[in-house]
Formats: C-alpha cells, sequence, structure tokens
C-alpha cells in the first residue's frame, strides 16, 4: 500500500531539494559571469527590489542596473575571469527564505592593461524562494585579500598586495 | 505501519542521491588526477564508447586510450597538477542520464621545465548509470583563461596570457 | 493517510543530510581561518581525543592545542589565508562516522615577509556523530604541491616550487 510520506520527512527532503537549488543558481551565476553572458546572470537575482554590495564597485538595488554595469565593464575579449566558490554554509530562515556563506576564489587577467589578479571574496547572501524557484536576493562582497600584478614587462611584479583591495 | 513510499518521492530521493553520485565521480576523476593514479581516473569512466574531448591534448573514445595517455605525460615526479572543480550545474535527461557543467581551476608546476602554468577550464560532461553506477561518458574541455609562467630565471616571467591555451 | 516512513528510506534521507552536514563542519573550519576566528575553528573538532596532523606544522591531539597553535601563528593582520576544499570523497563506515578525502587550494600573502605562497593539500578527515553534531575527529594534511614566492623587490620570484613544503 502506498500513502502520503508524513510531513516532517516530506520537509526534510525538501530542505535537501532546497540546498541543491540555492547552490545551484549560486553556480549559475559564477559560471555566467565567466561566460560573460549578463543576461543569465541577471536571471539568478530575483527581478523586485535586491540588494547587491560590490564594495568599492558599487551598490546596486535593481538586477537590471548591476547587468548593465556587468556587461559594460566585464564582458570584454581582454577580460579573463575565473569565479570559483567554495566552502558553501547555508542557513535556512523558513521555507521560502535563506541565507549563505561562501568563500570566492577570484582570478582575472587583464590583457589589455596586462595585469593578473587573485582576490578572495566572501559573499554573504540572501536566497527567497519565489514561484518555486530560489533565487538571489542579497549578495554582499567581503573583500578579504588582493594580489594585483602587471605582466608588461614579462616578469609579474606586484602592485598590491593587501588585505582588501583598497590596500 | 509502515508501507512503501510513494513512488513521486522515492524518485526525489533518488534524484539527490543520483546528484550525489555524480559529485562524488567527478571528484575521483579528479582527485586521481592530482594522485597520478591513472587506474584510478580510467574507472571513473564507462567501459564502452566515449568521448573525452580534451582540445589541443586531442579526443579520446575509450578509457584505456585516455588512461595511456594520462600515464605517459601526466605522471611523472616533476609534473605537479592541482585539478579543482567548482560550480556544478548537473541536469538529468532521465533517471539514468545527466549532463554536468563544471568550471575547473587547473595549476601546474613543472619542475623540470621550471614553469607555472594556471588554466580555467569549462567541462561540459555527460554521465550515465550503468549497472547501479554512475559513470562519465562525455568530457569535453572548452579551455576559458591561460596564464603560463617561466621561473628559470627566478622571476616569474609570463610567457603566456590569454583567453585560450593557444594564445 | 499518513504513516511511517520505512527504515530503508529513512535511512536514505538521514544519510543525504549527514553529507550535508560534514560538508559544512568542514566549510565552516575553513571558513574560520580564513576568518581569523580559533574560536569557531576549534569547535568544528571533537572535544574529546583528536588527530590533527599538519604534518611539518604538527601534530594535535586536542582542539584546544591546535587552536591556541592558529591562534599563535595564524592570527595576525599580515596574514592573509584563503583555504578553498574541492573534489570532496565522503563514505560512512556506519550511521555516525565517515571518513573524507577533500583537496584543499590554499593561497597565503604575508604582508609582513612579503611572500605568496600556493600550496596544493589532500585532507585525509575522519568525522563523528556526537550528541547528533558531526565533528571532524581526524585530519591529515598531505602536502602536494608547493610554489613559494618573494615579492619584497617587487616581481614574484619563486623561493621553492616542489612536490612538497619540504622542497
Amino acid at each position: 500500500m502506498s500513502v502520503s510520506v508524513p510531513i516532517e520527512w516530506q520537509r526534510r527532503i525538501e530542505r535537501l531539494e532546497a540546498l541543491e537549488a540555492i547552490r545551484r543558481v549560486k553556480a549559475r551565476y559564477l559560471n555566467a559571469c565567466d561566460q560573460q553572458d549578463p543576461d543569465s546572470a541577471r536571471d539568478c537575482f530575483a527581478s523586485g527590489q535586491i540588494e547587491i554590495d560590490m564594495g568599492h564597485l558599487g551598490v546596486f538595488r535593481d538586477r537590471d542596473a548591476f547587468a548593465e554595469l556587468y556587461r559594460t565593464l566585464g564582458c570584454h575579449p581582454h577580460v579573463l575571469d575565473m569565479h570559483h566558490a567554495a566552502n558553501s554554509e547555508i542557513d535556512f530562515t523558513d521555507d521560502t527564505h535563506a541565507t549563505g556563506l561562501w568563500s570566492l576564489d577570484y582570478r582575472n587577467i587583464n590583457t589589455q592593461g596586462k595585469t593578473v589578479t587573485f582576490l578572495s571574496v566572501l559573499y554573504h547572501d540572501e536566497y527567497q524562494r519565489i514561484e518555486g524557484v530560489w533565487k538571489i536576493t542579497k549578495s554582499r562582497s567581503e573583500f578579504k585579500t588582493a594580489l594585483h600584478c602587471s605582466y608588461a614587462d614579462g616578469p609579474l611584479t606586484a602592485l598590491l598586495a593587501a588585505r582588501s583591495v583598497a590596500g
């Protein structure tokens, strides 16, 4: 005989599925950034009021403004980005809201400026399940470490090695 | 009273388990590469016809051919590899087939040639459940960014910084 | 009608939850290291006898001794760490014991000594569920590759590029 699964166990399965969905939307965002696909990156965020706090790069209150900046600054043949997120710590506030901490390893090669940059960043995120789909509603970048080098003369020469991007 | 779990919920649990199994076989493959364990790396692929497309390094149609090349080129004391995959996006075609996108951070130190190489690569994978075990059946490496340096004279000197390995 | 879930399926769900909990405690440990939060890092380990084998850095038999060393050596404004773990392979010995293999990408910038270090390390871990909470009971660091550079004169100059930290 097949009957309904007790609510407690349903919720445990749904919680596991929610974890997968949240990791997935974050992965999509990061891969979209490396694929220079601003539309796909934008769709990872909720459509209403959100907060993307990128520190010295600005704070964005809606996903279109973010996508526009990203398209202008980031989507060029000479900008070579790698965004790798690890060490995720995701907590559920309730069935449709969660927070997330991630560690980002960011590497940029700028073949025009001839620079290589290694950053580590902590993402402080919030997620919301909207019409059945988990979206990012808040993402604050806490810059942790920065190594910025020039290779204009051949040797990689440190221009900045500091706790934050500001030096 | 304990009765059978409805099929819908069984499938949801099995899907979560499949996600874990797919991530696991990819992890095994990458760790085996860093452990210079070609037998273990080979066993992550299906035994029949597969496709491993490593771009300029060649295309392999069976796992033995791949393992042989890997043993010849990669398994030496002077080859120091790190393969780190992140940002996985796994989709199920059906209960026994899935596709996967991963971002790879690859670092190589060659103590013979005195070079250091940082690559980022997107893996476009396919997986199949064969006799209950998830295996990799297709893996195409899309090279995204490359920084290749020599340290023969001490300073890390950029030999190549480009969107692809070819320059 | 809602009835109890068969034990087999309960265990499968609990196994999936255990995987999440183990990944989570490892993530917390790594992020705590980057946040220079020794109390939080210490709490990721079991309170009784454990084994943290960090090779040339020493072997610790209890979490307080580890936290003390970490506080003394690691928690300074000039020490800029990034710990990124990937490729996890977690196996259950039974319902309350598991082993884990992880690949660590470690980057350190020392703004006092003006050095940059890239390490890759394999973690060989053991975990135990104690009073319902998964903790790390054993962690052995197998150092795989090391690139240690000085930037004291500007150019990143290789001081050590080797299979192990010892050279």
